[in-house]
């Protein structure tokens, strides 16, 4: 055991994983080389589309003890990670590690199934709620690694995550494999994760239910990186892929807080020309990015581009010039998908691209400002949003830490305890995001924010603030102190930074904890 | 010594530099991995706009010895090549090799010197006429090494050329790297040749004479590929980077083969929806596209995409729906700029994607033709673009080994004899694309069918062919036989093919053979 730069204590290694334990937000700088793919070649003719995704496992030799990855621009309506995996297990393969971007909800009974059986004996990549209370309560041999968007590609790149085989869904593909996630019924947006996998992955199979007659444009992945394209009946469902407008939140409390960090940023001097933020979901991530389009038209204010999970709320921006740019590496509405596709200034981008601090230079170092979310925020400023306080595994990291890291201001809103756990307290959890990126916190009960940060202090002197030990306190009163978890000797999960350091451990609690 | 497939000899190694001889158009398959650079990362704030070329230069450490590379989009307008030499030179930097896709007759003067000084002491890359003159009567040390637009893709992958800094033009570019080529007063259109070098070359520093607010869109290299960028005055010249709509031939034998190439087209059956061809660009080549366009338009048929140099003519073809998809990997005009910046259906693609053949697929495999020149052509059907008849090195071979292999039909358009050599001819001086990759031969006395391609023969049956050997014996009637050079110990230039083995060398002719 080793303490990290935040206090926590990471083991050198849990089983045949070893862990680099973390040193500070920018401390640890890359070594070596980028890895690479045993270069394959064709001739011309050469047939690539093949009948189905049994004769695509055939055909990329996939084998026991193999790992296999897949994006999860499909989100809660992806069918294909299902597909796959049914068809490894009728072949009575097993031992397969899942090297995924997410999974959601949907996938939560075949993949429970898929342990169960031996099929599938390890993650690396984010789970979703339910299969993540699992995993959690029946940790497998190998702990799940959380890595955020920038670390799963650097992580990638240099050869510390392997794929084996990448099936990557399109929603239009020819048969070469150019393909896209902007055309057809299943369309989804860009391919933001798909990108590193076919870089890095040894074999490629593009999966679609839209095949296009050569050449299929435009490209996100050109044919190049693909082995194989199997055209199947659906890739998903449109009703979980995109959700039309997700709903801006309508609790006023909510509402006054996301009115409160535009407020903020205008004392900051940040709702200026040239602001560059980063939009979310979520409803009060919603909140934020409406009201700031707002003050920026009040204020004949032009930005110069939003990142993120792409809306609707930022194409509104992008359509009257509010916003000059949008850099698309994930799209969650409609309205996202059809401008990505449609609007010139609105492009795709890679999440390698987006967060990667250990390339040339990536999207998140240009942010002025993020607003982000939280399960638990602690006295120093470090932010959780892997696990619940019962230590559940229920979330992956995201973008969280990239855009954190990345952002000169960096807002959290969270309100201070949610039922009767305290949310503002001692010690975070998890630590996903170190306190060091995080710079204003936006409570139900007052804003802290960060010490370290004596500029914005300065900027914002007069503003109503409060110690964020005061709001632990105003928090402890209401709930009591954090509940003690004890744990046994084994590992849910490993948390790692972006330039693929630990932060944290995901410990497992014993059973009669449970509730 | 050994023979290679083609009967040539072809030395083990020359110094260096080891020589793979050709064994067949597909004989050769890829062993291993590709290699990639080092990784590098940077924390938020990374200044990468520099104030000079000769900054850049200190940054990336360039030193004696290292190897550079451009790309050669700005044509005869570019100014990259000589501003950097130029600063190299006055930094006493010695020994360079030049890794660029191509030169211009605009670089004669400045190469020739930087040569002299010792500046630059080694080539892999085309040439243009002048420079390949002087380096084919004065030899290097090292031969100059000739690849194919795919073979220079490939050979970087696999680090067979390594590239210590590549100097990228941009038309458009922002502070942190991103850019592409189709915005501001030196546009040039894609950055096809770029992509290589931003993916493997150990620095990459992208020049620009139009810097953008970040983020530059659209992207066709990403910041993450971008070491530096520097903003200077001008990149290039207009005038010589696009001359607006090139010139379609006047010469009425030449209209009359151009027209024979479409009758033979349609007897084959290739005018019919979903044809697929490369254009080109030469007089001959642009009159081949008018007339195809027109008679695809006369039969109502639409073709699938066409690839290579982009003109005007294809771009009128996609305006008015005769083909479907522009893949656009180098522009010729600036009809093909503009139109690649707003046509949706005319995409930007890589070389790697355009022509190698060790990658998972290729656009030029797609191809049911092409319409390539030649300097000479040979009884087996080898054609010869690099050199002329005295051995002269004056030409590199761009696409066509990577197009003739790739097409299912592939067309040679020439004279049977130029002045007082002939053309169709024993022997070529030079390989540059194989006999088994060419299929028919229309010169102004007559059409040759490869005998290899029998279900061509059988298609043309009743059409008035000629054996090739008729068409040499017509040339020698005229010209009498070939002169016959004779040759020092020297090599002047290794002809790589696509697979990067080695279809002929181009030795040094003694002196007193030059005219």
């Amino acid at each position: 055991m080793a303490l990290n730069a935040l206090g926590r204590e990471i083991p050198e290694s849990i089983g045949d994983m070893k862990l680099s334990p973390f040193r500070g937000a920018f401390a640890t700088a890359p070594e070596g080389n980028a890895i690479a793919p045993k270069i394959r070649s064709h001739n011309p003719g050469k047939v690539k589309l093949l009948a189905s995704i049994s004769e695509a496992i055939d055909k990329v030799g996939l084998k026991s003890g193999m790992n296999i990855s897949f994006h999860h621009h499909l989100r809660n309506g992806d069918f294909v990670v299902e597909m796959v995996l049914e068809e490894i297990a009728k072949k009575g393969i097993k031992n397969i590690g899942m090297r995924h971007s997410s999974v959601f909800t949907r996938h939560t009974e075949a993949l429970t199934e898929h342990i169960k059986n031996g099929v599938v004996t390890s993650f690396e990549g984010n789970l979703n709620g339910p299969l993540g209370k699992y995993v959690s309560e029946n940790p497998g041999q190998r702990p799940v690694v959380i890595r955020t968007h920038g670390a799963r590609t650097l992580d990638l790149e240099r050869g510390n995550m392997h794929i084996d085989v990448a099936f990557l869904a399109a929603s239009a593909a020819d048969n070469a494999g150019n393909c896209n996630g902007v055309l057809g019924e299943s369309k989804f947006g860009p391919m933001g994760f798909a990108f590193a996998d076919s870089w890095y992955a040894e074999r490629v199979v593009i999966i679609t239910d839209n095949l296009q007659p050569y050449p299929c444009t435009p490209i996100s992945i050109p044919e190049h990186r693909a082995d194989y394209v199997v055209a199947v009946d659906k890739i998903g469902d449109p009703k979980g892929i995109a959700t039309g407008t997700m709903e801006i939140t309508t609790d006023p409390t909510r509402l006054k807080m996301a009115g409160e960090v535009i407020d903020i940023m205008e004392r900051l001097g940040l709702v200026s020309n040239g602001l560059a933020f980063q939009a979310g979901a979520g409803g009060m991530s919603l909140a934020v990015v409406k009201f700031l389009g707002d003050r920026m038209r009040e204020r004949r204010v032009v930005g110069s581009f939003a990142v993120g999970g792409i809306t609707g709320y930022c194409v509104d921006m992008l359509h009257d010039g509010t916003i000059r740019k949008l850099l698309n590496a994930q799209a969650f509405d409609i309205s996202a998908i059809d401008s990505l596709r449609e609007d010139p200034d609105h492009v795709e981008i890679s999440h390698y691209h987006f967060g990667n601090p250990h390339s040339r230079s990536c999207v998140t170092h240009h942010l002025d400002a993020c607003f982000l979310g939280a399960t638990e925020v602690d006295v120093d400023f470090n932010v959780n949003v892997n696990t619940h306080s019962n230590a559940h595994l229920l979330h992956g990291s995201g973008g969280h830490p990239d855009a954190a890291a990345g952002s000169n201001v960096t807002f959290i809103m969270s309100p201070i305890f949610r039922k009767t756990n305290p949310i503002i307290r001692d010690s975070v959890t998890t630590v996903t995001t170190p306190g060091e990126t995080v710079d204003v916190l936006v409570t139900d009960r007052g804003v802290a924010v960060n010490p370290r940060r004596k500029d914005l202090l300065e900027k914002l002197a007069g503003m109503d603030m409060v110690p964020i030990e005061e709001l632990r306190d105003m928090a402890y009163e209401q709930t009591g102190p954090p509940m003690e978890l004890e744990y046994t000797d084994k590992f849910v999960g490993v948390i790692k930074y972006r330039d693929g350091t630990v932060t944290d451990v995901v410990r497992h609690v014993k059973p009669e904890e449970y509730e």
